[in-house]
């Protein structure tokens, strides 16, 4: 296939990779043990702690997001532990899944892929668990297969009022940098993230957020573990190392990816990502189809999931596209093969790639014959409608 | 100003440089003078030969396409000589302020900037001439400020029939590998060109190619000249060295830019340009604006100029398009200034590319309150037609 | 500090990265689950089998190093199973401490840290474990911290003789593209390396090669696991794709690297480093300092770790040699700290690197008053006798 | 041929382009009419004038050198005018050259190429001059085929006590910054320049310094010229923009290269080449060989042109070198060819890069039977010699 022009990678990540990122890794690899790393690796730490408002450990993984799933799982505890996990869509079946190869107890509340996590089921359940059974609640913040972003902030709620000791941990995955998260306000125990979404890297880095709380169930958490141990990082942290050879050039990466957050703002880039949201949102509606998510409240600003109607395959429309137009889309995951498509619009990114992603969508809707709307036009509408500077402020789901 | 995203460099040229060119640039230098040079040196010059199906020699400087053109005119005529060049905009007028500058006796063929050069015209002035006073025919293949395309091969054919032997000197530094131009069929003498529009490479190479006939002529030019002399160039050329200092990393740059023309083969490169015009001028009409170009048949494929309604400055649609969406248009260059804008549709550019470049002008445009009609959707609509395919085969201006 | 000129990274890894592999990565991120990266993820798989003349599966993680070593004994061993793991520097105290984190029973044969891992000692030990309880035998190949090669081959012997179905467990992170390794031949059972070193990548990628009866153990393996776990990642491999997101930048990287490689040819990427080696023992040796390896025949061919005087702290002279020449040498590491300095010439380097290292090294050693010979002449003097021809091709450890 | 590890490239020029200037120019290319650039382009001026400490205008070409040679001349002269041109090499012959094919009239003062421009000759000849013929004094402040400085200040003494009336023009191509010039200071009127030495870019720019009597000249100059014409440059610089597409990748590459003489400091970036040359020069004298620049005040802190022994032929040590030690030293230009070899010691360029340098030219002559001593061994303790920090101070040649 030749590719004349740029590539739209516009899958919910791995997102476009900004040329300063990608400069900034360009360059020979340093000494991991020497004074120059230490002070790259002071202020990654420390920059990571300030974009994400949190006083807490911030722990840097060379793993993909999967791997630090399972860190913030073996880190805090022990085999046979019961844990409760939404069902949110394709990413909760696999934290179900890591947990289960762990050997942990999985209590998975059922969802139908199109709602969030529900904080009255969550209620409910621990409620009932006057024992405190469960060890952790698990909820993927935004269900990247689904398009769907629970309130955090509600579970967190319900677990006060409760006085539920168990941990929260949250799957930031395609949240972060890019959906309104907010660590320490919501006493969210572990945040588990990758590099390759809101923080604009390539692959390779996962990464926990850690509360005081969870650092001191790790005390007493008796997984066998060595990799994911979080001790030693934090130990050698501190010092700017790290115990095993760190991902150097993605550090270096880290580094300009965060500086660009800071310039920007991030109040700027929450707002950014609604906006761009919204309008895609407008570009659904316009062309009559269905956004899986229901509840307009849940939407996500990173990625929308588009069902297809009835008869037409989704994946049909995304190989049209990709041969045509040169745009990867995100396939439909698990039970969605081919019902959904999904458009990732997180990361860098702006209106008028947004634009030229929506154009390839409603040529490739068109070239399968799929009757629609004009989902582009409405866009358009929506960026240069003088109230969207008012739809940039997007009201946080608290 | 905080770009988030890429921006969009859709003036006609320096166009985006596609990755893989960047990439092949970032190396160390090479020695000039030794034998690796020589192989890259041999190779790009029988590369450039190839693409541009000339068996004549391909002269390479370390300039602008401006200094192209005045090596084009110092290497074959003498002071005080006489040419006629036609007006076709602002850059038919930099021919015209070289040529006086050099000292030339300059015909300059009036032109209302909205045509090609006028092969009517040419006949009269040289059916005139019949004691061969116009040493040289000057004409832009393709006004880079007005999106005109001439037709060089009538041109020729008026120069034939009348036997006039007057050089023909073609500037297609915004035509080449991107329009068809046929150096060695159209009997062209010096073609002027450079390396940032259709080469795909940042501005900093000029090229000449240079007929017999020329390389005739600069045998008897008597102008004072030596960075641009041919014939030392020439010399040196034969062992795939340089009698100056080349531009290294450019030549790796084009060696690569070439390869991708070769990938892609310069035939569907011709008609992707076609195709991609074409829908250009699709979204012009259903806006309701008028194309400057009058005449279709010489619309250009790299680039078209827009006329704004009367009482509209387009450099506050530039300027407000580059503030809100991150675009840069080509501006109205001399007396067009303030009454065109030109979008740049040529190098490495694709679909969604074009798309993007029309989403940005459609909302521009209506944040200027400039009353249009929906362009994009009719070039989303040029672009999926069936009938689409056939206009990729663009007919050759002949 | 002011970098003027090239930092010399001379640590025993992470190595140089070659211009190419930078180049290779440094650009757009591709869909992991698209068509182009099945292709990409295939020819990967197939070029690691034949560089590593192996038909058994390599694992590709997102990991350090480190990683991968957890990694071997996390998919092939049990919870309490004991392994044997020969004490040969710092790196084998790690490998210890990953079994005991995982709640292995390790038997850890002492060693002097100057010498390899002893086919007696095995055989005497494997010998009397009649009831076959030692489930694993981990062997570093070289080891980073000493600069000492075991001889892999000699083990294998030993348990073969005794028909031993322990698995054997190979750490080649330091030897693997540098130091002969002959996976199928000797039979080991799982390989474990990183991207760092031979390789020539940036760190971010650990390695397994994985041996049928390894893969079986894998099946009766009761270690929780989940991302290390071979099988999902084997499964998914077989279409060139991965379970989770791979590194998909390392992987351009990796694919470069294997092109490098492939073109030197694996028999003069040895020969190569055993001739540079071969010349850094030639001036340690004039310099009239002790190589911490004590026989000859186990010095590594990727490090030399060097034992400066009594009352000479090594970590002094690696300070000096940074400030006032900008190359970083390798720290003494555990109880070899302040005692010896390591210099790695492994990966992408060649004659004139090695020249200014040892020029550094020296001129480091007099700054710091060292009585010493002329190592650099002695050097020199040797890679351009006629006789080092001959050297360029290593007996392999066997 | 394969390369592993780095290429040393050390002919005097193109230099080793520094990672983070190659970064620089590493990146998409901007509207060079718009708002961004215009901050660049007055940025670089800036940043030129500062570093270069002078007031005068800073005109850059996109040319080699030579460009800017013929730049000088044709913006100052007219057909005819007189010049004098002092002969101190291959560099200067071009400078004749130049002069010839524009129709000035030449006088080469004869020089053996191995002295500097004679301050004797040029007071006998310009006090003969009284009627002022020559209109302008031609001076190649380095010559880059010999390695011998010429000294600017004493030959400004000579033209001020005279109080004659010709221009001074400049060659500074391989000494700008890397040898202490002082244009203001030294009242030079034009400067002449390229980007691909001290400037550490890439070649691809070529530079005048222009005094205010070479503007007031410029204004009386008669020779045709259009592209290297000054007042339009310095016109559109005011804006910080170019009559002509610059370029634009070359000038972030300039930004960053002006950052990193900053960020080192000029003056340190003198002393370190001084520094260097003289560690160059014990090696010369070690082995026993000549240094083409007879007068010691007058030896090149850039470059060192080294005699063969008679019988020898340089070209087959070069050859040789590049063959087994994959670097790149200087030709013997004309009539030096066979006779010297040249090693560049400028740019971003340190000790270890010198070392290796040196230790690549010992083994190189012994590789073809040129009997020496141990030229390494004397660099290297004059590196390391407490007094070589004195020698950090080159004195100005003044």
């Amino acid at each position: 296939m030749i590719h004349t022009g740029r590539h739209f990678l516009q899958i919910p990540g791995p997102t476009n990779v900004p040329d300063r990122v990608l400069r900034a890794m360009d360059r020979p690899v340093i000494d991991h043990r020497g004074p120059e790393f230490a002070i790259l690796g002071k202020e990654i730490l420390a920059g990571m702690a300030a974009i994400f408002a949190t006083s807490s450990p911030v722990i840097i993984y060379t793993s993909s997001g999967t791997g630090a799933c399972e860190a913030s799982l073996a880190n805090t505890l022990s085999p046979g532990d019961r844990v409760l996990i939404f069902e949110t869509g394709h990413f909760s079946a696999i934290w179900r899944q890591i947990g289960e190869r762990l050997g942990l107890a999985v209590t998975y509340i059922p969802g139908d892929w199109r709602r969030g996590a529900s904080a009255a089921e969550a209620e409910a359940r621990l409620r009932a668990d006057s024992s405190h059974v469960f060890k952790a609640v698990v909820v993927v913040h935004n269900e990247t297969s689904t398009g769907v972003t629970s309130k955090i902030a509600e579970l967190r709620r319900v677990m006060n009022q409760l006085g539920h000791p168990a941990l929260l941990i949250v799957d930031a995955i395609s949240s972060l940098a890019s959906i309104d998260y907010r660590h320490d306000e919501w006493r969210v125990d572990v945040m588990v993230c990758g590099s390759q979404k809101g923080l604009m890297l390539p692959p390779g880095i996962g990464l926990n957020v850690v509360s005081a709380k969870a650092l001191e169930a790790s005390k007493r958490s008796r997984f066998p573990r060595s990799y994911f141990d979080w001790a030693s990082i934090i130990a050698a942290n501190a010092q700017g190392f790290f115990p095993y050879t760190p991902p150097t050039l993605m550090m270096f990466g880290l580094r300009e990816a965060l500086a660009l957050l800071r310039e920007e703002g991030l109040e700027n880039v929450f707002a950014r990502h609604a906006r761009l949201a919204e309008a895609t949102r407008c570009a659904v509606v316009a062309w009559g189809l269905e956004i899986l998510a229901t509840d307009p409240r849940e939407r996500s600003n990173t990625l929308t999931a588009i069902v297809v109607p009835e008869g037409v395959d989704a994946d049909v429309i995304r190989t049209t596209i990709l041969e045509r137009f040169d745009m990867s889309l995100g396939v439909g995951l698990g039970k969605l093969k081919g019902r959904v498509f999904r458009i990732g619009h997180l990361g860098s990114f702006n209106e008028l790639m947004l634009a030229a992603t929506l154009c390839g969508v409603q040529m490739g809707l068109r070239l399968c014959d799929v009757p629609i709307g004009d989902g582009v036009g409405a866009a358009l509408e929506f960026l240069t409608a003088p109230k969207s500077g008012a739809a940039q402020r997007a009201p946080a789901l608290v």
